[in-house]
């Protein structure tokens, strides 16, 4: 059996991502690519690094025959994939790495990012797609809505201590260090090189980043109660990775062996010995996650560590585990790639 | 008026650094350095980016003649300072660079660096080296000892709130990222370019960094009581630069109108509009810091961002404002370089 | 049908990339690692990032029982491969990835490394191991001798010219560009991130290069005379990546011409339409090599590119498309990964 | 005596450069900047790392009063820089940092740059400003075109061996490395980090690039017949710096000698020992040139490496170099700063 994929924004670097992912894939066949301005061109032009790969030309949205399409990833930026995603066939399961149905609430969406949702009947339709903790839900969608990467970074590593009751709700932060590919393939003064290496600084620091959208809702949603965390990224100069250090009020041993259970049986979560933290190098062009839990010196606070690969874990390599559920195939599938180091 | 100044442990980052910002300095004159297992060879062999200087050729320190010298900076490793420093002349000014001096109570020392102090008198005699902090002291000082880098920055953003009492003291936590050559120039497997650069991980977390020392003992002295902070610094691929985001409870307007205030006068701490955060970018090569100040969107938290040059302010350049104040030279001479940029 | 497969040297960059890529091989199973000083650990101690592999302990090589080994991988120091492979069972087949026995002359290998060789016999033996152009000696070899990874990215584009005869072999030039990583992971001075990163210089200049030795021999042979070309390494910020610029005079069309219709059918060798030159990011991590050829504004005068990884298509991944031909396995197995960019 | 400098072009990273080294220069004083798209900005706000010093607003260049400025700085873009320079005051000393005056030939320039000279008469009075070449005419001169960065680091290898006759002048071939910075501030996607960093690729290979125009220019006049050569560039992953690597047909020893003593008493150009090459670190941030001489093992062939930070001696700091000449000042005012490593 072969499924038949279409990725809609394939000129950046999500959309290369899912091609270099599916690439290995045994029952996963490309037959479809969009990229508006680049249309009519090969991926050859556009990522010369897939050069080898037989691929379909880059082709605009509306020029693709959907009727053979098994399932659509949707790589496009925010509030772009509203409109298109209505559009497609319902026939057709989608995979939306965007933001735009990743918050269930049309008020947060709106105050997240600025304007009303178009499409709230598909918005409530939409399953959130941390596949680690929906799923059964997952299963059986039609419409998954990929999440954040740094959202899905501290999720790995507070929702099993929310759920265990196990750390003090109120006192939550989240200092985050995420690599540039994150910001997207867009030409812009602050991503150039000469502006980004050798140095670092905070961005949408004073809790004013949009993936608080998603730990507000999913934090709350699953404590019963408003959860508000603090939470300040950092640009990193390097490519890859997300690192999270997460701290907590909370007994450190209890805290390990809250993630050591819950993770026991998930392939791509990994939960290091205690009092080992991981790098972001360990996970760098793979779909694991790394936890590592230490205590710190002032009894009851305990630090967390998370790191995934932003354009894996964080957006692509999610995004194929969860097509897989939502295709019926094994849901590693394609996904077993070792990290690459150095 | 030509000071003579020596430079013990010529061979590392830190005096190598000190080199660069005394090749402009009108009124020091370099007569003697120290390296001793590179004793024989010229600068312009240990460091290239030197060659246009002229230097004296590096010594062994036991074959240095003290009697002309006025100042010697000390950058070696440390617990090797110890017997190195007791062994001067003690008509010599001496700025320390290493940390054996910067800790008053020996049990700390032994605490922090896991073996006693082997010269407690001249431990008591060291002024700690954060000029903008022990300016009067440092002036009539024979030894000074310089703080730790991650220690200047932290300090930097804290000490003026904790004396105007704005934050609370049992919250305090500083997330420190920080560029490689602080590690120095050693030969590690984990400093290699392959291991460090493109990605990211904590080092000495859970409350194990030695820097702690220096928090602990200049907060609780200036709060009167116990004060202990969290401390979680990471390794960043950058060669130059600390980024210290340090997370309060308080008045976001309050502490930014406290370090307004307090560093309107000094010419290298510079605080930024409320709301802008600096970047490690904008002090590189240079003897400033920059603060930021930003309130998070739970009312009563407040981040801080502190940057600086971990050779230059941190250590190198900091070390040159002491000299100057110690013989008597206005106190920037030498250090006003732009930082570079990109 | 499964081959038991050893890994000697496996602390090392090379050894970690020979698991990475086996990793997801379905016909071979790692069953020994060696790593001298690091016997008795766990490979998630020795790399991360290898962590959610079920993997054998290192061990000390006299304690690994080959009885049951069907390939040993060799990715021992250079001088020690010697001495280690003339202690294995002669029933055991094996591929070197260390430079002992790249060279058939034993007068040579004494010229470039500077001693005599110990195993003459062996050396004799075996195959180099440049899969394209010793296809067939290698599917019967039971000893393989990996080629320098420099030494592999010039022949690709010089070899099928030599033998075309549309170059003049009196001129030349090779300026190569390299990654860190080459110089594998023993702690430096000169390979910190603080000494290598933002800034470049040539190492081995004036024809010292130990890869000479394999060009002199591999192009003479070819010719039927004496080659000497020239060759200029360098050392660039980035941790892998192989990319060399080669000078020569020949017709820009011819050599194009020469090169895409040899490499027409080689799944690895790619060749990109004529005035295209490559990038070494867009092989990154994978068995490739791009080849591009542009001719200069002098008539007569043509450069080519040729990019690889230097840990993959210059060292193990190459070694793992040998076994696989040793072990009568597609000789692409395993090795179909797409590079990873950004 | 103050001068009063103006700086056009501001908002770039040359025109930062000329800032950062005039903040230290005792006599010039900036009283105006421009900046187009940023007029009404601060410095601090387009480049924070002059945060520090007291800087005119930027303005459109339509806005400044030229009647009191003693010499303007020209930063701006190929081919705007004509008309603007046209319309200033003809008693304004003018140093051009673009290349709408290097070449004196009008065919030259419309062949390069791909459109006619709109000035003539102003090409015809610009004087080249390669300031160890051209110092004498430099002095007089009102207009002086700096040259191009990658041309500057080539002549100082090569100019006095065409003059001296050393080198077979059909044969000479520059393989250069340059950092991104070179490329300037504008947003483009292939100046991003993501695209640029961990790789390296050439560019206007094949005798396209600009600088040739330069070289041709140069070198042909010296040697008082047409002279062509190679030229490939790449772009290296690091934000300062050009390494030329020069390879002619010569003797070793004569060359390194011609050069030892063409540059004896150059300030900024320094020819290492015999044999010894240099490093774009050494030179960082610095307005220095290495050079470097190797034999080749091929008896007659020579590598000279040439090595300069293309923001100063490559751009801002010669121009800075020309500007003191032209205004009497001493011609290394400003310029003596140490380069920065790491």
């Amino acid at each position: 059996m072969t499924y038949k994929i279409a990725i809609l924004g394939a000129s950046g670097y999500t959309g290369a991502e899912l091609v270099r992912l599916i690439a290995t894939h045994p029952m996963m066949h490309v037959v479809a690519l969009s990229g508006d301005r680049k249309a009519g061109m090969t991926m050859a032009e556009v990522f010369p690094f897939l050069r080898h790969l037989d691929l379909p030309v880059l082709q605009k949205i509306e020029d693709i025959d959907f009727t053979n399409v098994d399932l659509a990833f949707c790589a496009l930026p925010h509030a772009t994939s509203q409109a298109v995603i209505a559009a497609l066939p319902r026939s057709l399961k989608i995979v939306d790495l965007s933001a735009d149905f990743r918050l269930r609430d049309p008020a947060e969406y709106q105050k997240w990012y600025g304007q009303p949702h178009t499409q709230p009947e598909l918005q409530a339709e939409a399953v959130y797609g941390l596949t680690e903790f929906y799923r059964e839900d997952i299963r059986k969608a039609r419409l998954v809505a990929g999440t954040g990467c740094n959202a899905a970074a501290g999720q790995f590593a507070l929702l099993p201590l929310i759920k265990a009751g196990v750390i003090d709700l109120d006192n939550i932060l989240i200092d985050l260090k995420a690599g540039v590919s994150g910001a997207g393939r867009s030409a812009k003064e602050n991503l150039l090189h000469a502006e980004l290496s050798e140095g670092t600084q905070t961005y949408s620091a004073g809790g004013k980043h949009r993936h608080l959208g998603e730990f507000d809702q999913e934090f709350s949603k699953l404590a019963g109660r408003p959860v508000q965390i603090q939470f300040t990224p950092h640009l990193l100069p390097m490519n890859r990775g997300i690192l999270a250090t997460v701290y907590v009020k909370g007994d450190a041993q209890a805290i390990h062996n809250t993630l050591l259970s819950r993770y026991l049986s998930e392939p791509f979560i990994n939960v290091l010995p205690f009092g080992t933290l991981p790098s972001t190098r360990d996970v760098r062009g793979s779909n694991f996650c790394h936890l590592g839990v230490i205590g710190d010196r002032i009894a009851g606070r305990t630090v967390i560590v998370s790191v995934i690969d932003n354009l894996t874990k964080g957006s692509s390599g999610q995004a194929l585990q969860n097509a897989n559920l939502m295709l019926g195939v094994e849901e590693g599938t394609g996904l077993m790639l070792a990290p690459i180091f150095p």
